[in-house]
């Protein structure tokens, strides 16, 4: 776990017209009306849409300073005016798309460690859909929704590392993607599973994290696992995993990632002894 | 639980065509050539086609005595040329469609009675899809797919009663239907979740349940739920759940409904005590 700073991962799709409950928390953690968002629009391939969608989104919530920082190639990321947005930013947001173009084009270039430096001095680090799965230190790339956990069926990639010991993925229960979180955890059960519903998300500092939004998060804790046979299969066969653990936990619940319990809507941690 | 008799449940859409794993199993444990298999196709709006191309298969794995008993109403449900088959069958098959339609039409009648004498005397009880849910003395009738678990969002309604102390849902990684089938062992978890893919099914004698076919079978076990809201909520309220545990087993992997453990594929049970 290094998530030290302060985070915001949305599970996709977060709502942009009712409430922006989640939209308006990433206001208030960047400043309120003095934010300076820098919105990385990396993943997705029609970066101006979606750039000025959040541009017009965070001017209504009250916030004046948006850039939008679209890096498109590695060059792009080496660019001395994109870094010193990033240093000055409150607020850096990854939208949505692929997560493999965020670190692959970002990964080891001069943005890649301006972000790692304005997260560790206190700026908040927001990533969506794909910029959410981006932030864990193993990231999914692709998998199978809808499906049973299958051997050889998830491809991960090394994530930016904002957050370790974790592998988080989006649209959780929309895409029916139990199962490849799943697999993911089965591969090493060190990994808690953090499953993000859409217009759901999880604020996270100091080892905690808080949800907020419409929907639920699911957590998978692979720790108790006692039998699995993930390493003897073959392409596409079923895995066998028994006494997974699982959490559900809607906006108000929160959860301690080094205790790997849960903290209730009332404040109360759950405690196993007290059963 | 009251799995005293020889039950298949299958998830549906059981292979037909490749090596019929499920449906060999079926005509095996009804007494292979000398099978007398009743096709149950209450629940379907198409019973020609549909008892037709059971018809066909089961002639195909060598079974030559097959009946329709194609009961449409309640009036049917009493007919005694559909009881004396029930009667004299070796395995009765309830087909998919509507589980509603297999309770409304056959609940109280002679012809449920009937099926309940002849499992309790030994024949062999299938259900595959709707026939699948409706084996479960609380049946869950329609819910969301790919969805959070959320409050009211699960229709149940009284099953035939076969199997006792469990929630049966099918097509069930396909259709993404974890969070259905947690609504219903948050609301009582007493009772066991089984989520049943499809292709794959579960072998009921004597409260040990094996798994075959080509997925896999999720098992939900409420019974150490430390926290649960859902009686508190509002209408489609996502509900909060910690510390439920998960099992998923593939073919080759059983379970015991009465102590609640998995059995390997090599026939140990997991210990809690030795883990």
């Amino acid at each position: 776990m290094n998530a030290k700073g302060k985070l915001i991962i949305i599970g996709g799709a977060e709502d942009k017209e009712g409430k922006c409950e989640i939209l308006k928390k990433v206001v208030k953690m960047s400043g309120g009306r003095d934010s300076k968002i820098v919105l990385m629009t990396t993943a997705t391939e029609h970066p101006k849409e979606v750039g000025d969608l959040y541009i017009k989104i965070f001017n209504k919530l009250g916030v004046n300073q948006i850039d939008t920082v679209n890096i498109n190639s590695r060059h792009d990321a080496s660019d001395s005016h994109y870094v010193q947005l990033i240093d000055n930013s409150t607020c850096i947001f990854f939208t949505g798309g692929d997560q493999l173009r965020i670190t692959s084009l970002l990964g080891g270039t001069s943005a890649y460690y301006a972000l790692h430096k304005a997260y560790s001095n206190g700026a908040l680090l927001v990533g969506t859909s794909a910029g959410a799965s981006a932030m864990s230190s193993n990231m999914i790339v692709t998998g199978t929704d809808d499906d049973a956990p299958k051997y050889c069926t998830l491809k991960m990639a090394p994530g930016l590392g904002i957050i370790g010991e974790v592998v988080i993925d989006q649209h959780f229960a929309q895409r029916g993607r139990i199962g490849r979180l799943l697999v993911a955890v089965a591969e090493n059960p060190h990994m808690l599973g953090i499953g993000i519903d859409e217009d759901t998300a999880i604020v996270v500092s100091e080892n905690i994290f808080n949800v907020i939004g419409s929907q639920s998060v699911t957590v998978v804790d692979g720790m108790p696992i006692s039998h699995t046979n993930v390493s003897e299969l073959g392409h596409k066969e079923p895995i066998a995993l028994t006494d997974i653990k699982l959490h559900i936990l809607p906006k108000g619940y929160g959860f301690d990632l080094r205790s790997r319990t849960p903290i209730l809507a009332d404040g109360d941690k759950t405690n196993e002894e007290d059963r």
